[in-house]
């Protein structure tokens, strides 16, 4: 399992009028503990993009059990349980002073420059290979 | 069965460094297609807030399968199938030139104020049973 | 001079936990202005793009003079009063229910795709001199 | 002068389709560094809300000089270079790698819950004294 947890401080911006961190923002955030988890393999994504590879998102699944808002601090975490194979799929809990507000899944395929499925590039599966083996 | 339809034309601030739009914009498209659900059924959200009650999203399920991008004119499908109760479950279809893009699900539960879940306003109750009789 | 209008409805997504649209906002509806006047002019900004052009933002300047929120229709006005050369200005007006509530003004200049400053493409030009002629 | 400096790694939502950050992100990289501002004065912004007052941006004025993209850590400067009076002036200057990317200025004045200008809180006057002095 490789797993990576990241801090995040909640901003105003992310807030909305009923005065708690929009259900919208959550989505970016766990986008940024992938890009946290990758770093953490030593596979940055940006580099990933950079050989001509892109993971976009095909599902995502949020369950909202309590709230956060301005200027908490919330821990991401990130787990990747499987091995991937053609799909990746990661695991996302938030948690807030100990207690977990959301949790989440989501999958993932990579597609070229030109939108197609391809095999992940030889490099990152080494990387998910070293860390299952 | 209640059914609304808007049109969305996609935002340049939408989009991401892939070319299309970010994944999390779909959050607020079907968040507006809500807003627009429930005015067909003449009970607006304004309202609903105007009258102590908030309607936060409990879960969020979406399934990306085609890609939308800068100046695309979508058509967002959201559906209440069911009457609700305690929960309300909404189903969303985003359309773009006849094939649809994305699906998702969300629940939703009536709260006040103070964050505590409480039965939904009988105006709206009303609203319901009267379309779903 | 040239001025298009466009009605926007404020999204949920777009307000803060002040109870207000956040200032944040009002860039993407700025740009989304943009967009609109360069469709009233025949040049639609995703053809300028598709013509290797860019016209990124080189300076904005925003005042806020008065709110708006969830749910409120807001037009935003936008001219362009000036025949380009180098540089494009944009000025902007948000009206709600009659009140001006917001102005700004923006800066723009073409680049190609390397980024590098070039002359606005011909059927630009010669959109711009008809209208100012 | 008060001066508070800001680590930001940009999100991969904060791009759009012409590979960059879109200008819209800035606008809450500035918000964010303006509450580590008011942090290092002592007076954080949350305690400002939970005491009634408000500190809305009444103008924002942003020059973009060059572009960042996904994944660069930029640094944003917050400045108070003069002891606020009624309103309150904010300075910014954006840098990555050694180079000012972008600058600007915000202008705000303290509201009540009911919107109304008010002077600000007298604690934040007493540490905005201090700092003068």
């Amino acid at each position: 399992m490789i797993h990576s947890t990241s801090q995040i401080r909640v901003r105003y911006a992310e807030t909305d009028k009923m005065g708690f961190a929009h259900h919208e923002s959550y989505v970016a955030w766990f986008e940024f503990s992938r890009i946290e988890l990758l770093d953490s393999l030593g596979t940055p994504y940006r580099e990933i993009e950079a050989n001509g590879y892109y993971l976009p998102v095909l599902e995502l699944n949020i369950q909202y059990k309590a709230s956060c808002t301005f200027d908490d601090i919330i821990t991401v975490h990130c787990y990747l349980k499987e091995q991937p194979r053609a799909r990746i799929r990661m695991e996302y809990e938030i948690e807030k002073e100990g207690q977990t507000i959301t949790t989440a899944q989501s999958l993932h395929g990579f597609i070229n420059h030109a939108g197609t499925p391809v095999r992940p590039p030889e490099y990152v599966v080494a990387a998910f290979e070293k860390h299952f083996a």
